[in-house]
């Protein structure tokens, strides 16, 4: 059954996530509606990362299996003339049977933006969090230099009464850039995996930093004490974009 | 009476243009609003650039008279409090008596973003027009030269039957400039001054010529007809910015 790989751009603006619920509009939801519609069948679509509310996407990856045969161009096409307009299929591509976008990822890079002046952007204002005071770029980098590598980041994980201290939360966090441009201040991470809430909970701790709230230092002795009371706010959703999603092989079968 | 110049930032996509309209929301009215309301007087707003609907402002200029003594950052942070999310003053300051931003302005500069590729862009909807075919941006370029120098513009103005033989359509265009970065490309026009829908009516005609509808050399020549039935169509307003407003002398008086 051929397995089709989807690369997907979206303004989650008016959505709530990712992940397909009962009720209410998510990205997930939209797409297998479109693509039911398309080929009369119902598929379960699988994306690389499951976006929180309000979190946008340049390059989310999903893939489905389906009985139609239809190439990946004609789904691609036929997908953009059904879906909203605040979702877009940017390639479509045969792959591999065994390909998974989740199961199969090896990485992910989020962007954080931050717009630094007294007063919000307009034109910005769905992209990104206006923090007011100024930010300090170098005491966040030199905050940020504490995370990278193989940690456990559970002091960075959404507060959540059913985790268990026997989940998985170690992660390989491999880039946390942060770029000053004008008013403009992003957040670069790439990493393995991602715990849930955690590159908000990492922008919002730097924030912390950046504003003197907290020594640059602290930063790696919360990721040390592994817990997320020592952490600081988790930013809010719509200044985030899942900027790619890296896979070890190619999985394309065209 | 003191003179205040305020820098505004807008999203236009929520508003009928700049220019108060009785019942329809505008910029240059939410402004007049917001002002009546902080220093309880009517005040007129002069806008340097009456922007059509839809189109929006990194640097709007305007310039009001005011009775009170409220100085020009307490005008800025009272106006921003009171304004909604899709306008902002960036900048305000005191103005010599005689500054008005429409009749002071030496030049403005607009900025048009088009999206070229096969399926529109959900981040960039609001901010660009979608072309699906592919662009050929070295035509464009050659035919945009053609277009620098002082000439009459009457070609590249909406069509109007109130407008007059005896109008004055003479503008200096100083700059016509075609960025490709990805599937983006974005065109920047300076000029001394800009006949209505002038921006959008070049770009337009522009882009036949990048797909291939019209040579590159019959641009110069419309401009020479000067007949707006030999023009291409209007562009879209929603790809068109309003990015600076340029004044010979300082306006700040403190």
């Amino acid at each position: 059954m051929p397995n089709i790989r989807l690369t997907i751009e979206y303004d989650g603006t008016a959505y709530s996530g990712w992940q397909r619920q009962a009720s209410v509009p998510t990205v997930q939801g939209a797409i297998e509606s479109a693509i039911a519609r398309i080929g009369q069948e119902a598929v379960a679509v699988n994306g690389a990362g499951r976006t929180d509310a309000g979190v946008h996407a340049l390059a989310q990856v999903a893939n489905f299996h389906t009985h139609r045969a239809l190439d990946p161009s004609a789904w691609q096409r036929a997908l953009n003339a059904v879906l909203p307009d605040d979702i877009a299929v940017v390639a479509a591509e045969r792959a591999d049977e065994s390909f998974h976008a989740r199961f199969s990822a090896r990485g992910k890079q989020y962007r954080y933006t931050v717009m630094n002046r007294p007063f919000p952007s307009p034109l910005w204002q769905r992209f990104s969090w206006h923090i007011a005071r100024p930010l300090h770029a170098p005491r966040m980098r030199r905050a940020a230099a504490g995370l990278i590598g193989v940690h456990d980041f559970r002091a960075f994980r959404a507060a959540d009464p059913s985790h268990r201290p026997t989940d998985h939360t170690t992660c390989r966090l491999t880039q946390c850039t942060i770029r000053q441009s004008g008013d403009l201040i992003t957040f670069e991470l790439t990493s393995d995996r991602f715990l849930k809430y955690m590159v908000r909970t990492i922008v919002g701790t730097l924030i912390e930093v950046g504003l003197g709230a907290r020594g640059p230092d602290e930063v790696a002795l919360i990721l040390e004490g592994q817990d997320r009371r020592q952490a600081g706010r988790t930013a809010p959703p719509h200044g985030l974009t899942l900027v790619a999603v890296e896979y070890a092989t190619r999985t394309g079968g065209r």
